[in-house]
This record gives structure tokens, C-alpha cells and sequence, in this order.
């Protein structure tokens, strides 16, 4: 049996999938001409960082500056911290920049630049920053066609301590969205929104060299790239149910699943237990937008073939309850200490709750294990 | 200003309130002269664990044998692990028995008493069992009128490695209701199924010495608790906003928060950005079933007080966005480098983030960090 020295629940990896996935993004920025700064969010590891940079650009993007000081610690030097910068977290920043790394920051905010410059003067040091622009997604960022990109811009500009290395910006609203054409208009809005922020801080008289832009399903389904100098996607080295649903990849293509036991039938309520629940899975459900049979994640055999018609369809902290579509659960191939895969929903979210990937090839050899960076 | 020292996302604790719930439920379980054996899948720190049993039993109740092992450690004796055993877990709850631990296991499964009985001979050691009973959680258990709880007992009666230990439930459906007179119902279902099922082992000719219910809001609202000799709940000692709109505590009974600092103004999208998301605060959004304005997290000042009306609506991997429920937000008492304590959700979940708790008085002074266990 396939994983049978391991306890469940486990965090599997799959490193044929993962090279795969790894590959054709590589293929893709290739053929466009720019870089790919992988953003190292969902995998976190390493080992995960060479497959995703191998025979390209070695730059990254992370989401937390513990996670920067991972990568620091692992020889990147080319690291884009994502997420708004304040100036309480600038002394940390120092400390990781001080290991040799090139680490670029991000704000939308000029209150956030004059209070980052001071902060950088008492401090003593420089940074790189890139402006955040709102490209649809509503989350961070300015619109770009605001009056405070300039702002921003001319207090760069007049700064001795922070320089103005780019503008960046991520489509997230691109996840709600499931045909190629709906992915290609946001791609397109998503370039347009950076190259036009760009052009006018250049305009403006400022220098701007990045011009960073990239979600998955954006960066799968972009028909242009032009005025870009990079995409940051993540996910896509994993894989999950919700971007198999937005069309991002096939379920064949989900690298990370979880090892689960079989607990318990409770046929009064028909319904198979698992050992994998709301902390093993997480309580993510973002592909219920999509369909109504996902729940907390799809339901494979050890070999990693989808049992057609069971989810997971309910979780409490430590019990996953597996439902059918049609109603008939398979009580006799999963008898109580049977154990399956599953599938997550959204992969990030999922595998933060370990520590490490138990690493494997396709056809059910463990290889080795991966170590993961998380929290803050 | 309190807590300036800590980085953000950090997960505070509140002693005095934590102290303050632990009183009560220990006051409410003497009253009615039954045990309390609480369920830490919680709080899983050990000083949590002393507060939850001064003065009374100093048995618990756990979700993992990671759990087992790491209370194990911190000395208890008495450890029940309160999910679905199967038997490729027994040697690890072999493991953790050799440390001195009285460790029970539960199952609903007559096949697993069978094999469970095979690999104890195979390890050379016996186990207390507790036959798990649905008291209408439709999740594990045996109904208490069914035959295969007779049957169980038979098989455990027969086993010279597994002892009937006693017979416990859980009634989380009680999680799903709002008012008194409701929880009071589901707490009575829930005595009177186990009570029931005690009974008929026991006309069956076979021991129950324990009769274990229990969830926050039943043992919150239960009228009775004949027949019982313990209940276990677990979540009143941190409360959340889930468990305030059932009506277990009130917002100043919420011990656990997240400290969060504003990394953004989005005015065109009218969200004031956190950088506590759905890692540092979960996915779970369980109070939505009883308020549109909850979200992820209730958010409060550095003291604790609840700002009215704002919550985080929706959250990205490590960003929240707040909203208000009337669509004026406090940009300029909330400016971008300010910081608020966010109030969990389903705490559960969230405080499952983290690896330490950063313990403070309700007056805002730091007094000492916890170490949790986390994973399996």
C-alpha cells in the first residue's frame, strides 16, 4: 500500500506534477519574453523554489517578511515582499536585506512613503519600492489613472532613502471567473491598468523598470504581455479544485493532496468519516461558487484517481464527512481504516497547516520530505 | 500604546477573562456534581489546561494524540481522545499510554473493536473504550437504540485487550441555534441519548462506568444533567463571536483576538486593509448564519472595545478588508500603521495558526507567552 508508513493526516506532494506545472509556466513567460517572479506563498519550501525558477529568472514574490527571511536564508537575493509595507516593519526588513538580499517593498500610500523615509533614515538604509495599482481586484492599490500614483511618484522622486523601482499590480477578481474569454478580459485589464501606470510616472519624468503584473488564471489565459516586465503567479505549481473549475488547470494537475484514514460510517446519516477536517483541509470553500459538490475538497484513491461523486462534505476541527452526489456511498471499498487522498479547494490555505511535504513520485514512491515556512 | 513590541498578525490572550470562564464552568459543573473534562482542541497549551481543571477533576478531553502526547507531557494522567480511533493509531496511543496515561479511545465500529482487539494483542497492551453515541450530530456515533450498540458491548465484554469504559456524545448541532429555550432542548436530546444508551449496556449486563456528554452551549444551557458523570466542553474557555450569537458569552468574555496592523486605505473600494487574513484569521465564517456583518472577525480597539458596526468582510491569503456595516469607515482613526485586535470568529480555527499565545491582562499588559501544540 501506497504511504502506509505515514500518519494521517498527511500532506502529500506530488513532484512529477509539480515539475510538469512548473515547467510549462516556464515555457509560457519564455515564449512572452519576461520573467516569472513565482510567488512563494503557496509552496513555501525551497526545493520548490529551484523547480519553479529552474532555467529562468531566480527573483521571487512572498507574502510575509518571515517568509522573505526563509528564502534570504536559502540563498534567493532577488525577493519581492507583495503585501502594503509599514513602517513598524521596516527595522525586519533591514535585518533580511542585510543577508545580501535585494528586497523590494510595496505601498499605495504617501502617507506610508514620508513615514517609511523617516523611518529609513533613522535606520540608515535604502530601499526599492514598487507601487501598488488597483487593477480591478479592490483590494490594494491605487486606480491608475489617480492623482496619487504621481504623488507617490514625485515623493519617491524627492526621497534619499526609498527609490522607485516599479509598479505591480494582481487581478485577484480573475478567481471568480470560469471561461477563457471572461480570464483573457481581465488579463487584458490587468496589463493595461500596470503599462498605463507606468507610462505615466515615465511621462511624468519618473524612472519606472518593473512593471509587474500576474494571478494564475491570468497568467495562463493572458493573450498579451506587452509592456510587462514580469508575472508573479503562485498557485499554479500546486494546483486545486478551484482553479481546475476556472479552467487553470486539470484535476490530474493538483500536485498537493492530504493522506486521510477513514474513521468512521454513519450510515443513520449516510455518511463516510474521515480523519481530515476543518484544520487539516481548511474551512475554504471557494469553489462552491462553482459548484455545489466540491465542499472542503474531491475524494481520490491512494493511486490519486478521482472517486467520481464524493466530496467532502462537511468538516468539523478533526472529522470530514464524505458525501455522494448521487447518494450511494462506497461503505464497502472504504471500509473503516481504509484511507484515501483529498483534494484541497484552495491549496494555500490548506497546506499551511503543516510543517512539511511528505514528497512523492506519481506512481506512490515517498522520496523525501520538504520542510515549509509558515506563519509570521 | 499596549502591545507595541509585537510584531502583526500576533494571537492575544486575554488571562483574566480566560480566568474568568474557567470560574464559571467550574462553578456550573460542581453545582450539578459532575466532572468537568475539558476538551482541549482549543486552548492546547498546558497553562490553559491547569486554569480549565483548578479545583476540580484534572481529567481532559483531546482531538489528536499529538494533543495526548504533548498533555501527556505536561503531566496529565487522564486523557480521552475523543475521535474515531482505527487501528494503525494504536501504537502511537501505545506510546503515549507507556508515559504513565490512562488514555481511552472511542469507535461506533464493531469491526474496529475486532481488529482494534487484534493489534492490542499483536502490541501486548489493553485500552479503555467508549462506545460513541449520535445524539443527533448526524457526525460519529451509534443511535441509542440501535442493535450495534449491544453488539459492540458484547464484542468489548468479550475482548481480554479493550475494556467498555463508558459511552460519550457530542451534540454539535447545538452550535446552530440562538436561543435558550432551543439549546435547552438539544442539550436534554443530548443527555437522554447517552443516559438511554448507559442504560440499555447496562440491562444488557455490561459496566458504563462513564457517561460523557457535552458541548459549550449545551453545558451552557442544560437544565439537567442526570445520568451524567462528565461533560466535556471546550471552546467557553477562549468564547467567540459564534459562540456570543449563540448566547455562551458575551463579546468582553472573548479571550483570544488577533493583533492586526492597517497596511491600506482602499477609498474607491471604501476598505481599510489588515494584515491579518485568512491565515492569521481562518476561513470560517460560521456566525454568518446569524448576522450578514461578521464576516471573518468583529474588530476592536487596542483595549479591547468593540468598534461598532465595522468587521472584516472578506479576506485574501494575508490581507483583510474591512468594511462598516453603515459604509462610513474610520479612515482617519484608523491611519495606515495603526493597529486593532480583531475577535475570532470560530477561535478554534483561528488560534490553530499560531504556536504561542501572547498572554495579557485586560489592562493590556504583557505578562507571558504559551506554547500551543499544533498538527498530528
Amino acid at each position: 500500500m501506497p504511504f502506509e508508513n505515514l500518519g494521517t493526516p498527511s500532506l502529500l506532494l506530488d513532484k512529477d506534477v509539480l515539475e510538469h506545472n512548473c515547467k510549462i509556466m516556464q515555457e509560457r513567460v519564455q515564449e512572452a519574453g519576461i520573467k516569472l517572479r513565482p510567488h512563494m506563498k503557496t509552496a513555501k519550501a525551497i526545493e520548490a523554489y529551484h523547480l519553479a525558477t529552474e532555467g529562468g529568472f531566480d527573483g521571487i514574490t512572498v507574502s510575509t517578511l518571515t517568509e522573505a527571511d526563509f528564502f534570504a536564508n536559502g540563498g534567493v537575493t532577488d525577493i519581492l515582499y507583495a503585501v502594503g509595507i509599514v513602517p513598524s516593519k521596516l527595522s525586519e526588513a533591514q535585518r533580511i536585506q542585510d543577508k545580501g538580499v535585494k528586497l523590494s517593498l510595496i505601498t499605495d500610500n504617501l502617507d506610508v512613503i514620508l513615514a517609511l523615509d523617516d523611518e529609513a533614515l533613522r535606520l540608515e538604509t535604502t530601499f526599492p519600492i514598487l507601487i501598488e495599482i488597483d487593477s480591478g481586484g479592490r483590494r490594494g492599490g491605487v486606480l491608475p489613472d489617480s492623482k496619487d500614483l504621481i504623488a507617490i511618484g514625485k515623493a519617491l522622486k524627492n526621497s534619499k532613502r526609498l527609490s522607485l523601482e516599479g509598479v505591480l499590480t494582481h487581478a485577484g477578481h480573475s478567481y471568480h471567473y470560469t471561461t477563457p474569454e471572461e480570464i483573457t478580459e481581465i488579463a487584458e485589464q490587468e496589463r493595461l491598468a500596470v503599462v498605463e501606470a507606468a507610462k505615466r510616472l515615465r511621462d511624468a519624468g519618473y524612472s519606472c523598470p518593473i512593471v509587474s503584473a500576474g494571478s494564475t488564471p491570468t497568467a495562463v489565459f493572458a493573450k498579451s504581455y506587452e509592456g510587462l516586465t514580469e508575472i508573479r503567479p503562485g498557485v499554479y505549481m500546486f494546483g486545486d479544485v478551484d482553479q481546475m473549475f476556472i479552467g487553470a488547470c486539470r484535476s490530474n494537475e493538483i500536485a498537493a493532496s492530504v493522506l486521510a484514514s477513514v474513521i468512521g460510517h454513519n450510515k443513520a446519516a449516510n455518511r463516510i468519516l474521515i480523519d481530515a477536517g476543518g484544520l487539516a483541509l481548511s474551512k475554504d470553500m471557494s469553489a462552491s461558487e462553482f459548484s455545489s459538490h466540491t465542499g472542503y475538497g474531491l475524494v481520490c484513491d491512494l493511486t490519486g484517481k478521482v472517486l467520481e461523486e464524493l466530496y467532502v462534505e462537511s468538516v468539523h476541527q478533526e472529522h470530514g464527512l464524505l458525501a455522494s452526489v448521487s447518494g450511494d456511498l462506497p461503505y464497502a471499498t472504504l471500509p473503516v481504516g481504509s484511507r484515501v487522498r483529498i483534494l484541497p479547494i484552495h491549496v494555500c490555505m490548506t497546506v499551511a497547516a503543516y510543517e512539511q511535504y511528505e514528497v512523492h513520485s506519481s506512481d506512490g514512491e515517498l522520496l523525501a520530505k520538504w520542510d515549509r515556512v509558515n506563519r509570521w
